[in-house]
Order: C-alpha cells, then structure tokens, then sequence
C-alpha cells in the first residue's frame, strides 16, 4: 500500500460492512465526513481521532489544532481532548516535557482541557507518534455536514491554500528551498505558516456560528483543497463549478511548489475552510469573515450533479477538478526517499 | 527511554501540569485512574484512549477489548468506539479487511458501535499499531474509582493470573516452549487465553452492577497484579495486606513463567478484575460473580496507610507488594531483541 490514506473504494467499502444499530449515532463514519455525531438531548457530542505522523518538531502543537477542526468544520465547539504519544526509545525527557508541553499550551489557547490519554515509550516507532481524540459539543439542529450542499449555493473559501502543505515543506526541506534560489526570509515566513495565517480554522467557525445559514462546511486536508472540494461534491451528491483563479494560493505556496514540481491545489491544505452557503448570505458571510480579519473569497457555485465538478483554468476553459490520489506532499516525500 | 509507560515520577509531574478548569470534568487524568469522566446531568460520559503495540495477528479485536475494560472498571458501560490505525506499508487489502472485520465483530459482541477513526498508511511503523478511543455512560454516582478503597475492605480478584501475558507469550514465543518442554497441548491453551479465559472484564461489571456496593475497581494490565494493587494503593491513600497464595495463578502462566523466568505478578494481567467492597458484601460479590460462571476470591483486605502494601508469602512471611519497573513482558522482549 502506498502512504496516506487509504483508497475511497477500499474505505468506503469497509466503512460500508459497519453496522450502526445505535438510534443515539446521528452520523456514521463515512467519506467525507469528518467526525462522529452523538445524540445527547438537546445537545450533540462530536468525536473525532486523527493521529500527527510526521511534522515532528511540533506534534503535540499540531494534534490538537487537526482535531479542533474537524469539531470546528461540523459547527461544533471543541472541549475536550486525549492523546495517546507512542515514543521511540531514543528520546529524552525534555523532549517529553516539550511534547506535553505544547499540548498544554494548544489545548488552553482554543480552551479546550486535556482529560487524558496514553503515553508510551516503544520499540515500535522511529519518531513520536501523537494521536489525538477531541470531543466537542453543537446545539441539536446547529450541526453542518460535508452533505448539506444545494444546487445554487456559493462556496467560500476561507485564507488559502495550502498553508500546512507550505510550511511542513519549508520546515523539511528548508536546504532544498535555499539551494533553488528561494530568499531566505520567504523560507522563514513560510515556516511561520503554521501559526501566521496558522492552520486552525476555529476563528471562521466562531465569527459566523449563529449568524450565517451554513448549508455544508469541510476543512480540506490531506488531498488538499482539491480533494476537499470533491469530498462535499461526493457527500453532498451535487456538482461544482468553480473558477480557479479565485483560489488564493499564498506567493510561498507558488514558489515552493514550483521548485519542488508540486501542485498546491494537492497540496495538505488544513488552515482553509470550505463554507457553502445560501447564494443570499454570501455578502453576509464573506464581510463578517474579514471584518474578524479573515480573508475569504467566493471561489465557485454548487451545480447540479450531472455537471460534475468542473474547475474554469485562467483562460476560462472547464476542466474537470484535479484528482490527487494521494496528497502532493506524501508523492513528494515517498519519491525524494526512494531517490536517496 | 525503556520501553513501556513512563516512569510514575515523570508522568505524575507532567499530569499534575495540566490544568483543569472546566467544572464539566470530574475526574482528571492521574496516575491509577484510567479513564475521564465528563458531566452529563444524569449521566457522566467516560472516555479512554489506549494503543495496541504489539500482540499484532489480533490487534483489532484486542484494541477493543482494553479499552472496554477501562470503561468497565469504572462502572460504566462501553457505548462508542473510534479507532486510529497506522499501517505499514508492506500491508495488502486483506490483512487491512482483516483489522477491519476484528474491530466490527469485538464491538458487536458487547453493544458497541464503531463511530469513526482514521485509517493511514505510513512509513513510520513497520507493524500495524491500533489506538482506540472509547466512550462509555454511568449513571450519576454510579461511577467507580481506583480512589475509593477504605480499610476494613476486602480485595476481591476476579479470574487469575496473568490471563494476557500468557496469551502473549504463547503466541509469540511458541517455539522457545516446545523446546523446553511444554506439552503442544497446554501451548495452545495457553494462545487461546485472549478467549477462555479471555481478556475482558466487562461479563464481571455487568454482573456486581447495582447489587453489590464496590468502593474500588482497577483491571491490572502493565505491571501484572502487583502494579494494579499499587495503583489502588496509591489512588486510596491506604494500604493493603495481601495473601499470595490467594492469587489464582493459571497452571499454564507458571509453566510459561518458569520456563522464561518471569514473574507472574509482574506481567501483563488484562482478564482480572481487582474488586474492593466493604467487608460484608464480600460473599454476595462472590457468590453473584460464581454463579455467574466468573471464578473469584478474596486476596486480602485493606489497611491503614501507614501499614504499606503488604504480601504474605507462603511461608506466613510479610514483605512488601513487589515493585516492577516495567511489565515482566516487556522486560523479556528487551533482553530477548538484544540478545539476539
């Protein structure tokens, strides 16, 4: 098998061979969907795991921004947080008490607590290995799910893209990035893309919950943005068109995916978000978005399904949305060890 | 670092790092406590985390297994599961479709529905690790903790011995028996300790809920018995006058035991419940789980603190629990990996 995630037939069948015959399961694991929806009365509880495999100098930063995400991408408030840490044999104390650290000081940041977790040292792994598992909370009736989406709606996408892709690569690979010209105060800035324009999509969620008529949300990740896209468009059983010029792709994401022959729109995206909305609310959505400093911009239109999802190229030609079969960064990765 | 969980100081200084400001968390993460606990009203939610690191023919239906077993010492009952598998990358479809099909049959054999997780393949791991999240309900006040022993309780253990570790053991080190001596026979009951007697403990929770009064549970698992009554030790502040002879130690875990020059009380004990209830509800425990088809006895009782953790050995000695750095298993792997 090749790294990342596994092949939407494969998961998708075995997905499919899972009973649910819990009434309180509101929504089952499924693709596209990013978490679990628990009926709790007049509440709901999100659950969400997603482990951090690489990204090593940040993980117990980063495993708790990839989990409020996904709470956050269901309309959801995250609240509290485990993590399991498998540790190689080979690190120190301080380096645990910087882990720990990290997911202290994330975890206060966006308020969540953390109640608990694993933490393990094995002979099983090279690097440390976080897996996070957050809970979250939405009133019953404020959920959004990846396959709300209705023919006619405006997709907004939040930032751009692909944040994460761009400083994982700049932290990595920062010799390749200088040795091909790029200034070394834009390998810095890129590095920083983490925490400026950061990966978390908490804010968007917040500044439009209760306030704007959300009909799908998704936080593109692995895939990048292009992925994400066809994630809804799969969910929601609609078409798309979008124009791609209208996708802001950061002046370093352009640079680094050009030395590196990487395409950003398949590029690890977390940082964006995805928001549909009713074509009427798109004014609304998109001035609250930047007077809370965010930028956004309407990338496309929800079609009808039998359109496909068509992307507009800058000289206004319709092409289908790219497939990325597996994300740009896990090709590049696999292809820059095998070539060494 | 050596392989295993991280020396008690250690975690003890970094847990007690975490703060906890949410009134909705009623139980923080500690040291002998296994699960959280978050208000519900009427109900609390308990949530678990717990990695598979080895044991890997059966990784699905084990992962499920602890993490039930956490929910159940608590008193609660498992609901939800969600489960992070890292995949290496020599993995095929089927052995994925394997993992898969584990995970739905454990959780369908107690109730539990399977709610979402994550699926990654990865050159970070050269075996298939597992990492469960479990959600389980008690009903407010219902709730048991490893804190609750008071002296004058006796200390009830259901099963025996190290049911897990043997199961482990036979499995993976097969031949290293047959050589010495042990009967092919008594091998394969051994393997087939993950099933008879097997590892859960839920069939026990079930069957003492709402009729006997339990002070204290805790399911010993790294670190074998003498670990878990160290962690009830310590979570109740008392002390503990245990009568080895009492511990039912299965006839295969000795033979196991002998031959590998393990101790028992020291290795991996999934499978046994450690059960304190005041003095005279001992023989309604006892009896309620022997008709229910569960061995069990009294290995001790409690006692005031400053008495310490106290075991008296066949002779009518007293000394104190032993200590085990780590698990006896754990300890075997090591030095049988660099021997080798």
């Amino acid at each position: 098998m090749e790294t990342g995630k596994l092949p939407p037939g494969i998961l998708g069948s075995l997905l499919q061979g899972i009973p649910i015959e819990d009434n309180r399961v509101l929504i089952r694991p499924d693709v596209g969907e990013d978490a679990a929806l628990i009926d709790y009365g007049d509440r709901i509880l999100i659950a969400k795991s997603d482990p951090i495999t690489f990204a090593s100098d940040l993980i117990g930063w980063y495993v708790v921004q990839v989990n409020a995400n996904d709470i956050a991408a269901m309309g959801g408030i995250p609240r509290w947080f485990l993590c399991t840490l498998l540790l190689p044999e080979t690190i120190n104390e301080d380096e645990i008490r910087e882990i720990f650290s990290q997911l202290v000081s994330a975890c206060a940041a966006i308020n969540v607590t953390l109640v608990g977790g694993h933490t393990e040292v094995t002979g099983r792994v090279d690097v440390p290995i976080a897996t996070g598992f957050m809970l979250g909370e939405v009133d019953k009736g404020k959920q959004v799910l990846s396959s709300g989406a209705e023919v006619g709606d405006s997709i907004i996408l939040s930032k751009g893209v692909a944040i994460e892709g761009t400083a994982v690569l700049a932290r990595e690979d920062t010799e390749t990035l200088l040795l091909h010209g790029m200034s070394p105060s834009s390998v810095e800035k890129a590095k920083n893309f983490l925490f400026d324009p950061g990966i978390s999509v908490l804010k968007e969620v917040t500044l439009l919950q209760n306030k704007i008529e959300i009909h799908a949300m998704h936080d593109p990740t692995e895939g990048g943005i292009a992925t994400g896209l066809q994630e809804i468009g799969f969910a929601s059983q609609v078409g798309m068109e979008i124009k791609s010029e209208k996708i802001c792709v950061f002046q370093e994401t352009r640079e680094i995916c050009s030395i590196l022959n990487l395409d950003p729109l398949g590029l690890l995206a977390s940082g964006a978000l995805i928001i549909v909305v009713p074509e009427e609310q798109t004014d609304a959505a998109l001035t609250i978005l930047r007077e809370g400093q965010i930028d956004a911009c309407t990338i496309g239109r929800v079609v009808p399904q039998t359109k496909g999802l068509l992307m507009r190229n800058k000289i206004g030609l319709l092409e289908n949305i790219p497939t990325f079969r597996r994300d740009e960064i896990a090709r590049y990765f696999a292809e820059h060890a095998s070539a060494t």
